[in-house]
């Protein structure tokens, strides 16, 4: 038993340091969720913690105990803060205590669900099957769980590509196709879908951008005549992004509209739902949403109107083979069996890009299970109240400009003044933003609208109350008041 | 204040429950780690429980306890079984009680990894520059961390595409190429380097699988034949992919020469090192992975043979501004600012092709510190050690035979007896890995080996002793005997 003795193992000798430091952690996250409200929408990260993120590499162990303090002191105080009430940066959701617990319990399993015969493919399975029955799409649909929209939209975009037509193009490439391959889309389109579009090799020239009405929706005549166009230039179209909630404002495509137009036109419908697709839970956005479930794929994320902690993108697609088609490849070594665990249903490695892939259902699972899904309706419904809201005080206040409509949960406003000129505004808005930051009074981020620099407001926060919205506004306009001042 | 009342949110009413609930997983879960050795390696999934995985839609909350029960009668006893020593399926990591506690503490954090001026971002250039460090990369080098190797080879290969060439891929397309962009790698070479391939819009058949030696090594004089083939034919050859351990064998293709042509021929040097790369820690390894550091680009995982959780995939890129010209798209709601949230360091979102991304960092970060680079040297060296080990064990015994060399972590066997004819071993062994799974001792996997089925053991797993290997020859024996009975 000699040769035995010097074999080692990344367990702990003393598990019930571990343990304890397990615990502690529990005590210190609940801590810091319960809490989070009392600490500053978002701080500077000082210099000497630059400094200790920035270390050579580390040969000798430290333990873990050493390294929870550094975790303590360097990472944790400083985050990016849609954990926060009063986050609304770029769409990014908020996690909960039991999304946190969820994680934990995915890494302990740790299950590669690419595939085989166990647990988390059932429970992956599951979850798509609730996507489905959610957003309106037959339980024979396909899907896949991925790390986001940008990953979802490649994929839509790159089935569209492999199945439209008549040409092999896995095998013969885009190169075998007679005409350049064109995809529409509004011009407020997710840059994921650029370059998604550059990454198949199609060249964002053959990306059709699509003006839009002032509401910021893709406008129908303009889409009619390009998809004309480019038919007798003799292009090749084969597929329309709609937007379910354009980033910049919220935007609805006329979905409708376009699933017909796909139908006469025989292209793929591709729907970028990223956050706007679980609105369709609030029944009030249910007839601007209508037309949704009829796109051949659809991207959203659970990780942003559903709150739940990153990553958890999903993809559904309504012809299953032709998911399938565009993505199996099966290497030997992964050669199916009857039983054991390389048995089991189809392999999720066969319907997207990824062969290993974490446990992502996990979290959705726990989450659908305890909180139920008229919690989500209550919540979502919740946060599109509140953008109303907002708006309407933006809209009551002299000193504030509304920017854009506000068809769903995104707010865009900026602080006016007559004594300044369009430049001064961008400038002022500007400094008024990273003010807000830096004060840690809220975190909203900025675009612009019309070349207009605007805050923008993407509320996918379960956190938030209507008084968080009043401090924005009445800061906004203080410190608005404070730099003109200066100015 | 009336309006504010009926505001409601994820957070738990009662605080100490979620707390108690977290205290109580991180006992179960320890425990569940602790005695894992005791459970089988593998079990079937029992009726009763697909069905429990197979339930409509929760409308209504059944609260966070009853979820947890769920899981723990519906998911944790059926996992994928790489926590178990005796798993040594595919290739994936084991995980460990600090990686499953690390997944806790980021998505507890949860911060959007895209970019932006938070710690996660820093943590993250920390954990990347370790990573050129340890695998001879300048600190100039560029990277990134993925979902895991398939991403990587892809981004890899899309770099390589859209920089190598005069050709302003992104915008043009694939078809403003005059040829066909050839790409080469071995015939052993990872299926999401075909999937890649095919993604890019360059086609399968653009996709030159060069023949290996009896060591499954590419084969220079066909690589060098092909090259000049496909030139005088006037395609367009841009890339090689050369493998630093493949999937079947553990094979390392000849590095430093396929370094050589690249630089000889202007092609971009892509190495998939998945879980091979990280063999560099080994001193013994060394003279063997000489010319990786050499590669334009190289994939690798941390959740293979870093034993860390899913998702932890990286590449490196010998060249930045390649990197970033290969991906940036910078939209207007992410233009970059001199303070708060929106300053920060260049965007990760620049570099690939997630916009939202998920903290991986944190878990790398924790492990390097707590358990150093060296406990990691020590522990590869371990996995090396056992496979040769279990490959000395294998060919002293008659009723084995060792399938293939065995150059790094993998070791393919096979039961055989003068009795059976070719078609008949396959049979018996492909009975053989499934009673190894269904009576729970060991899980090694499949694979072909020029025609014949064989087990294939991957070891990436700090839980695993020479004894555990003594169990899978002399239970292999003796079920390969019973099953011989039987025929």
């Amino acid at each position: 038993m000699q040769e035995y003795s010097n074999e080692e193992t990344l367990d702990p000798q003393d598990w019930r340091a571990v343990r304890e430091l397990g615990h502690r952690m529990v005590d210190d996250m609940m801590n810091y969720l319960q809490t989070i409200r009392e600490q500053p929408a978002w701080r500077p990260i000082p210099q000497a913690v630059k400094e200790n993120l920035h270390q050579p590499l580390p040969l000798a162990p430290q333990g873990d105990e050493k390294s929870y303090q550094d975790f303590l002191e360097n990472v944790l105080p400083y985050p990016h803060g849609n954990i926060h009430p009063r986050y609304w940066g770029f769409v990014n959701g908020t996690g909960s205590a039991l999304g946190m617990l969820s994680e934990m319990l995915a890494a302990t399993v740790n299950p590669n669900c690419g595939g085989a015969n166990h647990s988390a493919v059932y429970v992956e399975q599951q979850v798509l099957d609730w996507c489905k029955e959610m957003l309106g799409y037959a339980p024979e649909a396909s899907g896949i769980l991925v790390s986001g929209g940008s990953m979802a939209n490649l994929m839509g975009l790159a089935i569209a590509r492999n199945t439209q037509l008549e040409f092999d193009i896995r095998n013969n490439g885009v190169q075998s196709v007679p005409g350049m391959m064109t995809v529409y889309c509004s011009s407020e389109a997710h840059s994921s879908v650029q370059k998604a579009v550059e990454l198949l090799g199609l060249g964002s020239k053959a990306l059709r951008k699509i003006p839009v009405d002032r509401h910021y929706r893709l406008d129908l005549a303009s889409l009619e005549k390009t998809l004309s166009e480019d038919r007798q230039a003799g292009h090749v179209p084969f597929c329309i992004v709609g937007n379910a909630g354009t980033v910049n404002t919220g935007a609805i495509d006329p979905l409708e509209a376009l699933a017909d137009i796909c139908q006469r036109e025989k292209l793929w419908f591709h729907v970028d739902g990223a956050f706007g697709a679980l609105a369709a839970l609030a029944p009030e956005m249910r007839s601007q949403l209508a037309g949704m479930q009829r796109g051949d794929s659809l991207a959203f994320d659970l990780h942003k109107w559903m709150y739940l902690p990153y990553e958890a993108g999903c993809l559904l697609v309504k012809n299953k083979p032709a998911h399938e088609k565009a993505f199996a490849v099966v290497p030997t070594y992964l050669a199916p069996h009857d039983r054991g665990l390389m048995a089991g249903p189809p392999w999720f490695a066969n319907y997207g890009l990824q062969l290993s892939r974490g446990f992502r259902a996990l979290k959705i699972w726990l989450a659908f299970k305890s909180y139920g899904i008229d919690k989500f309706r209550r919540l979502i419904h919740q946060n599109i109240l509140q953008a109303r809201y907002l708006a309407q005080l933006a809209e009551a206040s002299p000193e504030l400009e509304l920017a854009a409509p506000v068809p769903l949960n995104i707010v865009c406003f900026r602080f006016i003044s007559p004594r300044l000129d369009e430049a001064q505004l961008n400038q002022i808005n500007r400094e008024l933003m990273m003010e807000l930051h830096e004060r840690g009074i809220a975190v909203p981020t900025s675009t612009f609208l019309q070349g207009k620099y605007v805050l923008r407001v993407a509320i996918t926060n379960h956190r938030s109350r209507r008084e968080d919205f009043e401090v924005l506004v009445r800061e906004s306009i203080r410190i608005g008041k404070e730099l003109l001042q200066r100015m």
